[in-house]
């Protein structure tokens, strides 16, 4: 990670780095012209700039660019699906065993497809949160613009016609345009501040769900390579009878299970902080609840331990 | 997932789906001739198919279709890295608060695209396994089609020349065929296994180690956005100072440590399997020992427990 903890100062080579400078990015992950679509995203990319307001540009970009980011995705689930088939298909004509382990291993891998593609619609949600934020912008925009303006004009007139009575007419509306222009302006802070929380709250809840159904399917998907033989066999013996067609599809319908049932309050990857956020005043009493719930937790094990013990 | 728990079978459509057809998929997500590379991606899987023998050919596609894959992941990882330096320059111009978590979210998200690429090279591991499975098959072709070829011959020449000279000449040289090709199907056997496991716990190691690894920065993203003050403010009234420069820096080092320190061992999403693999006698020493340590340390959780207790 960046030890500078920030994406804005660029990083300056560390000292293992300045000793062996790091070898050359490898030949298929340079840009390629064909191939992964890099013309038309980075046109969409660089289109968005071009237009709307100055306050919008920046979030309009990334708002198409994370739109690209989606297209990967789809690109990937849809290969993913047919790596799927091409991996039973190839298994079809082996041994009982190796059929049945590459069958089902398809039958996840094709499921992680399908995950990707649920998860797509996800990070649309957090994209589509983000365009408010970018909506707001826009519309702050036309107010900024309007008080600039009728301050330049108050400045022309005190300079060309100091005694002109349109200064204070001026000066009326400029207070009028300041008024609208606060108001504008507490919008932008409070909309940018709600909505780029809720986008991210989205897409980092969409990236747990993903990550943690991914991790279950990997989970499932050693245990079925346990079903396959692999002792091995001398010229002319032959392996015992496959006898793993129950567990396998045993298998799957647990993966069917763990899926089906995962909900973000069971997550079971938990980040560690250092920090304890004693500032967070409002939220207090719930999480000392919260805390007394998981020291809770141990004792009742605890209890179980002792019943078994016993 | 597949209800039928094979890819092998097409499913028929299930009573809910004959009472509600589902709607058509959405127009992103129709082929495109330009864009996400498809003609690229095709030619070189179609290609794969028409070289090679008979029997590697299957797998030489789904090896094709792997690269395919990376590729695409590949494409996903520079994209993510580019949203990451968006969201950080667009943030640039916020108040402070926005400002710091839009970067320190950047951090992370261009953590994610490092990791992307991480899981690249892992996966080019399991793909380079499954070559070699692909390399065994295109090996025993040659044995099998001579062994098929001279049993052609004799048939040939006991149906011409039933009495030629030949046709025992021909049998010794069939019983050497096959002496042969027992070897070679009994390395096809051996090798098939050993790499098909190999290569798929390859892969799914380096799914479970990428998801965990990107389920934890989730979480990190998360408590960074607990960061931002979201209390709305009336037009006019200024937010107060904000001072989570600290917090978020560190929200930063934990994740980079947590990352840092991840192993295989510490995987939390575990699989809950309903069928124990009672058949795998070989190992049940081993995991006898690990139930044991298992039971073990709930128990050194109570010791730890009942002293924090008293």
């Amino acid at each position: 990670m960046h030890r500078t903890y920030s994406l804005r100062n660029s990083r300056a080579p560390t000292a293992a780095q300045l000793a062996s400078p790091p070898p050359p990015t490898s030949s298929t992950k340079s840009g390629r012209f064909f191939g992964n679509g890099s013309i038309v995203h980075s046109f969409r990319r660089s289109a968005a700039g071009s237009m709307g307001p100055d306050l919008a540009r920046k979030l309009a970009q990334l708002v198409k660019m994370e739109k690209n980011v989606m297209r990967s995705i789809e690109q990937q689930a849809r290969e993913r699906r047919e790596v799927a088939k091409q991996l039973s298909l190839w298994g079809e004509d082996a041994d009982e065993d190796v059929s049945d382990v590459t069958d089902k291993l398809g039958v996840l891998i094709y499921e992680i497809g399908e995950l990707e593609d649920q998860f797509i619609d996800k990070y649309d949600q957090y994209r589509i949160t983000l365009k408010s934020v970018r909506n707001i912008e826009a519309s702050v925009q036309p107010s900024r613009d309007r008080k600039q303006k009728i301050t330049d004009q108050i400045a022309h007139l005190k300079y060309k016609e100091p005694n002109s009575p349109k200064i204070i007419v001026l000066e009326q509306e400029l207070v009028r345009a300041e008024a609208e222009s606060l108001v504008a302006e507490a919008q932008l802070s409070n909309i940018t501040r709600e909505k780029v929380k809720a986008a991210f709250n989205y897409q980092f809840d969409a990236i747990r769900e993903h990550s943690e159904k991914l991790a279950l399917i990997a989970g499932y998907g050693k245990a079925l390579l346990e079903l396959l033989d692999d002792t091995p066999v001398t010229p002319g013996e032959s392996r015992p009878a496959y006898d793993g067609y129950e567990a396998s599809k045993q298998v799957i319908i647990d993966a069917e299970n763990a899926l089906a049932s995962w909900t973000l309050d069971q997550a079971s990857v938990k980040p560690t902080l250092s920090i304890r956020r004693a500032d967070v005043d409002d939220y207090d009493d719930e999480e000392e609840e919260g805390a007394e719930w998981a020291e809770d937790e141990p004792s009742a094990v605890v209890e179980e331990g002792k019943v078994l013990d016993a």
